[in-house]
């Protein structure tokens, strides 16, 4: 698909190994999305050195000279009194300014979060925002969410999340109509608190456009069961890192085993070929970039510890996510759910089916 | 350690293959714990003719008729109201009657949790149960409470699933002073919701003696960054069903790898002996034995699909468990809590460091 006239902000100081890992990823992003404009914040006579080193990512960019940054430890609220000349800030700011389709950082998730909120605003009809996640699994990817942009959420909330997480997934994935599952203690009606039982009950009575299969369980996520995934963000943030810690605890054990006699290293060098490419799949580098959805405006957070491959994985997010219609289709089935809602207002739901 | 005059109640026809995996598993457990004696419920001319091949077993039972059983699939309410004459209910009703220490099933585990709470009831100054998982870590194994006896948990009830889960891991696996920690969003204090908050204030401010380690996040888990994992019914269960379903992602892509070419498969088979001990390494029957914790009797739930060793996996917890000083050492640390709790009922909880 061509990409033309597509600009994305970019925080260049964000991020552990930052800028080196931001110029980098710009510089697989160039060669991957032709015609992709980047405006680059960060301190310019810091940067123009390393992207003179990549003509095509130069050539692309635009630098727009900043100082300041926003510390990895920074408290969110701090940040927000803080992000006016901030490389961080000043790249929201673009987006606010409708100067660029999207931004990605790789810094502080915490004060992104706090500063796209207070510039960008919340879309009318959206209550809270929410952080999605991709997730591979047996038959391709899930998305998840919320993982961490609130502790809690209604029911209503729960819908809302449910139409961000399903136009994602057809935008990000290019998937024709995705599952969306609510993760639960069962699969079984009666199960789980009241939110996520009412949560149910409205994605199957308010008149929203989309495939829901009922309640998921922690093990269905993996296994591909549904292509959305809806929880809270408490749940969410820890059912991911329960997750990334299984990985490495799998992948530890695996290579412990290989390297334990010199009979199982034979083994392992034969094999070789064939554990790179299972490294490959399990490359978290893959599904590098968590999109905060429910803003004005698209802001795709980078893993703090990625790499360069890492980075242009998340550049690449934002250019799918600017490409589509996401933000007209969850515009459409949020106004299905509003009307439900205002519906539901004076008495109890009525069956809508 | 010897385990003389220790007897275990056992549910002969709870689990996917009762009751064949049960009395497979009381031929292991019997030349394991030599000394323990079973009390097994079930249909006797059924049961019979299995014991006999097994003479440690044999020697080791005493029958007790029963026909019921209670199915797979009943709801815990229905369970509750017809549990005489039936396997689980009788097996239960033997620990409650104190003719045995600890009661193991394979059934239903909705079923097994009603029906021992109607039996056993609640411990003096318990407020709800806690179904306690075994955790395979970088360094160990960790215990994670509650992993589904309930859906949400105040402050009050995350300490004392602190207490118990800390006298339960010294308990099955002999640690000297267990770890403790509250499974968070994030690290630092002011993460997570209030009752996640108030209950380690209470943790570091109650004169509860455990060694609490403050928040931890998913993959703290599997890096063993703390013993004792305390978290609410519903997160919990999550969590170790994602954590089920991405070890089980992580071996499926590994196996695709390994049996994707003639070279791969070769390397495997060279390093097939490590590959074994992988295997044998994350094989989910060595931490079998979800334990109920909580009741005036000691309940060990098995996987309904386990084999043979897995419920002997199981059995052995609960003959860890019932050799322990467990409920002596909740009573004591439950009575600080108590203290604790009652001097801050008029007023705001008092500084006790």
């Amino acid at each position: 698909m061509p990409a033309a006239k597509l600009t994305l902000s970019i925080d260049a100081m964000g991020g552990d190994n930052a800028p080196d890992i931001v110029i980098e990823g710009l510089a697989h992003a160039a060669k991957d999305h032709p015609g992709v404009r980047f405006l680059v914040h960060g301190p310019k006579a810091r940067l123009e050195p390393m992207l003179a080193r990549h003509p095509a990512a130069r050539a692309a960019s635009t630098l727009h000279d900043v100082e300041g940054i926003i510390p990895m430890d920074v408290k969110p609220r701090q940040a927000m009194r803080q992000w006016k000349g901030t490389s961080l800030g000043n790249a929201i700011a673009s987006v606010a300014a409708k100067e660029a389709d999207a931004v990605v950082s790789a810094g502080n998730t915490g004060a992104l979060m706090a500063i796209a909120m207070l510039q960008l605003r919340l879309v009318q009809g959206i209550d809270r925002p929410a952080l999605t996640a991709s997730w591979p699994t047996m038959t391709g990817k899930a998305v998840v969410l919320d993982v961490g942009a609130n502790v809690s959420a209604n029911a209503a909330q729960l819908v809302e999340f449910a139409i961000m997480g399903e136009a994602f997934h057809r935008a990000v994935f290019g998937s024709g109509r995705p599952k969306v599952g609510l993760l639960n203690v069962g699969s079984e009606d009666e199960k789980g608190h009241e939110e996520i039982k009412a949560a149910a009950k409205l994605l199957r009575e308010a008149n929203v456009d989309l495939e829901f299969a009922g309640f998921i369980e922690g093990d269905d996520i993996s296994k591909g069961v549904v292509d959305v995934v809806v929880t809270d963000g408490f749940t969410g943030n820890i059912a991911l890192k329960t997750a990334e810690g299984t990985a490495k605890l799998v992948s530890a054990f695996l290579k412990e085993a290989l390297t334990s006699s010199l009979q199982s290293k034979v083994g392992a060098l034969i094999a070789s070929k064939a554990l790179r490419g299972l490294k490959d799949r399990m490359d978290p580098r893959t599904v590098n970039g968590a999109v905060f959805l429910g803003l004005n405006g698209l802001v795709v957070k980078s893993h703090g510890g990625t790499d360069g491959k890492g980075f242009a994985a998340a550049v690449n997010v934002a250019v799918r996510m600017a490409q589509s219609h996401f933000r007209d289709e969850v515009a459409i089935n949020l106004a299905r759910l509003t009307a439900t809602l205002a519906a539901a207002q004076p008495a109890p739901a009525q069956e809508a089916s």
